[in-house]
């Protein structure tokens, strides 16, 4: 690393030739690749973003100069620039620096930021609080390779547009999102593109900015020119730089989708992979035959498609039956309604960290029009995710809106059975939390109508303690059944609610009769969600109940086994409660 | 109503002459102000756009071409000529229809809907199932008047571009949001205006949209013309129309903004209101101090100013230190988050039906980032409200998030305080549910410091009972304890939690020693709110709780005695609650 070793901050940027920034750009490039073949990663964002990282922190004078940059996933090359290199270079300082933006992290950085198009809105925030301390400085959001599409990425425009000061914002138009970009938006890139940036139809120049094009976008000295032409402009400005995503890298220039973000050991990886049988090719299985069968079924995600399978050969194959709306997460729950409501057969794909976009779409568009469209929610559980991508907080919030019924399946013929009915029904929109654990399969079908809604199952009948276990919990369940077997002598009863959105009145009833501790397991946070709904029945009685689940905190990259000894995850913890009564 | 009188269906709409279509505007208006001026409603909105529905019922032909009202703010004159006159006519029917789109009132309506920016989603929907199936028809969406800049407006559009056949969607562009508009965008639809629509900008044409522009979009004959030319159009389409809001009564015309939507009686009223000091004035007169202080203070709301008395002068009184950022909430949000980070002091006023907007910029943008803005959520609570604009979610929505403090004061002394500390603090975003009752004083100074999280307040203690009692349902609790004194002898304990974001261990842990029953009261959702964290924490001891609020269900329009009386919410019904424990 020649030049990267001398960079302590970006006063040392300042000081490099164009020759030594070419040389930096390489390091920078060794330095990610060199990550995220360990610890996995945003690889093709970061590497196409190098030169543009670079050349910012040569012209501006950051921190007092201020960048925002969306989702962060074209973050590292500013982290290597900004006292971060280790983060990059030496693998015990890995899980020391995020991968994502982090004011706690450095001063260098302003906000946490993990979810797309909100880079805009923060900007126009901090451009203001400037104004109106009568302060001096730029303000630049760098948005792009995808989160344009997200709504509040408009939102942010309009309102950015009217500042009447600096505020510069770095379009880095990649041609991609995670897939290939989508809307009507993107096209008007690639006009951009074709015309040098001169094509007559321009959103930006509509919305009222002024606009600068860069067709060389990882060319660091027209990168230079350009920043330092609309440095301590006192207007709104767009500057729109066409890139190369995945830069330096053949495989992720020529294969950008599954280098948008990879696992580690990537270098070495070779395509021996085991197809088996996981909830997400069933899901593809289900939705092939409903095609083949000539229903109208239509296939929705929002900008995701990798983490459900949906490979570009499954979407070919889908043809009209699929849609990628892009990165917008309302427009999909809204779209699904409107599909439903006019007679298609709408299946949405959502991971439980964005869903959280969702909540008024869910209530307006789709629960008060009881619009029968089926949500999978993908992920859903507590893990040892970075925080800003938690997935804990979705059974707070579907299934606290009326109309909706929110599923649990606990198996894999489970699963099958509720997205068949949740499929063909046409009453209640309805959500499957997507188990986030390894496929379990009973070779039992699941012969349960869940038109009949809120019934639990009782699967093994005791006495004194019954365990209701939800989703991906039910494995936990029935270790503290054998546990409390073993360590107590008492048979308790275990339930599979299957439910998250009731109660079963009747069967709680009667647990009264011959229980008087009740334990509920949900994968998720505890406050506002399932368990809750259990202890607010027993309110009046003589019940026992203990809820387990996380906490309501946001935890960053907190090892999982640590994250079950502090919410008590565990049998050994969950019996030691239970003798504590 | 010489020709109102004969339209029973859209079909009659099609045999009329120019003429008698301009009486029928005529008759049209007459209704809309008979029924707005016996119940209140939307004026403006709906008088503005009579001419555009006459036109689009005469060349279009519903219900098989589909037509989705955004908001449904501009519906009355779609519900007239669709059987449903009555509700504008006879005062006996004006409670049976509704202010809003519902499929369940009549096959011409798709959809319930009632927030803002989803209908080109909706139609999207529509269209996608349309082609999917195989049939041919129009699809239009009728959106404007403010709703254009909600980021999901934005998502649609950008999606629907995509479509490859019909959606047709009309811009109905009367100059105003309730508010007047605010946003680049609208910078963009008054150059287009001032154009006749030949402007070099133009963001739908950018979008990839077919454009067509009419000056007179209150002229029935052009109207009529253009929608010939577009119907059947196998492209999507943008017809951006001209129209006066408030057409045909001049105060509304004249003033646009009080006339949005107005209560009823507009037309006798007299300018006799009384001053007197409310919530909103409280919060009015301190942003003033605070600017005259030269606090960096920015007052924010999202197109809602005449919710919280942000009057015109009052507006301009206050200049760069306040921002309508549009209906964008999305925005407001993370916009008041960068304000925060920046040494600003963002308020920003947000009504609790439509925080539900931004659930994931409350989590990402604001919480995460422990961003100490001020958020006041005005109009939580039960209500007789339409299903659309129901207020009773937000504590479930918000108070489950991680760091967030949600205070509910009881009192305008409270309020003072509370406000004051939110305002002056710098460690979270705080939010504050402006009581929905009318302001209560108790003369005296609150002198709590809120910095001590969760610390609830014993207002009087007694034994055996303890009543929980938050925000605006605090009088409930002192009337509840009343009763019991007076019908069970008992000295209940009354408490003021104060917070409803977290408990207060310690309090409710003495509890247990002298009390064996607690009552916690809340104006909203009982499902993922306050009380279920008050019976949690009980969960394993022998104290029993019992929980008051809404159910979780969408009602409509239901007087709010009827919905205490089905929700227990009456000091009889509590009291006989706790005598059958």
């Amino acid at each position: 690393m020649p030049i990267l070793d001398k960079i302590n901050s970006p006063k040392d940027v300042k000081t490099l030739s164009l020759t030594e920034m070419a040389i930096l750009a390489q390091d920078i490039r060794n330095g990610i690749i060199n990550r995220v073949n360990t610890i996995g990663g945003h690889l093709g964002p970061d590497l196409g973003i190098v030169e543009t990282t670079i050349a910012m922190h040569y012209v501006f004078n950051a921190p007092e100069d201020k960048f925002v940059f969306d989702v962060s996933h074209q973050v590292y090359p500013h982290k290597m620039l900004t006292g971060r290199k280790q983060g990059f270079i030496d693998k015990n300082y890995f899980s020391k620096i995020s991968g994502y933006s982090n004011f706690e992290e450095s001063e260098f950085d302003h906000f946490i930021i993990g979810h797309t198009s909100t880079s805009i809105s923060l900007a126009c925030g901090l451009a203001k609080a400037r104004d109106i301390k009568k302060e001096k400085y730029n303000v630049i959001a760098l948005i792009g390779d995808g989160s344009l599409s997200g709504g509040q990425a408009f939102e942010g425009f309009n309102n950015a547009a009217t500042l009447n000061s600096n505020i510069i914002i770095i379009v880095n138009d990649n041609e991609m999102s995670i897939a290939p970009n989508e809307g009507g938006l993107y096209k008007n890139l690639a006009e951009l593109r074709k015309s040098n940036g001169e094509a007559t139809n321009n959103i930006f120049k509509s919305l009222g900015f002024e606009y600068y094009y860069l067709e060389e976008g990882n060319n660091t000295e027209k990168l230079i020119e350009l920043f330092k032409k609309v440095k301590d402009i006192e207007k709104p400005t767009v500057v729109h730089i066409h890139t190369l995503k995945g830069k330096g890298y053949k495989p992720a220039e020529e294969n950008k989708e599954p280098f948008h973000w990879t696992l580690p050991n990537f270098l070495d990886k070779k395509n021996n992979s085991i197809e088996c049988e996981t909830y997400e090719s069933i899901t593809k299985d289900y939705v092939i035959r409903k095609r083949d069968e000539n229903d109208p079924i239509v296939l929705i995600n929002a900008a995701t498609p990798g983490v459900f399978g949906f490979t570009p050969d499954y979407r070919k194959e889908l043809g009209n039956h699929y849609t990628d709306v892009g990165i917008a997460e309302e427009h999909a729950i809204a779209y699904a309604s409107g599909l439903a409501k006019n007679g298609a057969k709408p299946i949405l794909a959502l991971v439980s960290s964005f869903v959280q976009r969702t909540y008024d779409q869910i209530s307006q568009d789709l629960a008060l029009n009881n619009s029968p469209a089926t949500i999978l929610i993908y992920w859903g559980g507590i893990s040892n995710a970075d925080m800003t991508h938690l997935c804990t907080f979705d059974i707070p919030l579907i299934s606290n809106i009326p109309n909706v019924v929110y599923l649990a399946p606990t198996n894999k013929e489970e699963y099958i059975t509720m997205l068949d009915w949740a499929y063909n029904q046409n009453v209640y929109p309805v959500f499957i939390r997507v188990p986030s654990n390894n496929l379990i399969s009973t070779g039992e079908k699941d012969n349960t109508d869940y038109s009949q809604l809120n019934k639990y199952k009782i699967v093994s009948k005791g006495e004194k303690i019954a365990i209701i276990a939800a989703g991906s919990f039910f494995p936990l369940g029935k270790n503290v059944q054998s546990y409390i077997k073993e360590t107590m002598g008492i048979d308790a009863t275990l339930i599979n609610p299957r439910f998250l959105t009731g109660v079963d009145k009747e069967l709680l009833e009667d647990l009264k009769q011959t229980h008087s501790i009740i334990i509920t397991l949900e994968d998720g946070e505890i406050d506002g969600g399932f368990g809750e709904k259990i202890t607010r029945f027993y309110g009046n009685s003589n019940m026992k109940v203990l809820n387990y689940g996380s906490t309501k905190e946001f935890t960053d990259r907190v090892p999982i086994k640590e994250l079950y000894a502090r919410y008590h995850l565990t049998k050994e913890l969950i019996v030691e409660d239970i003798k504590n009564i």
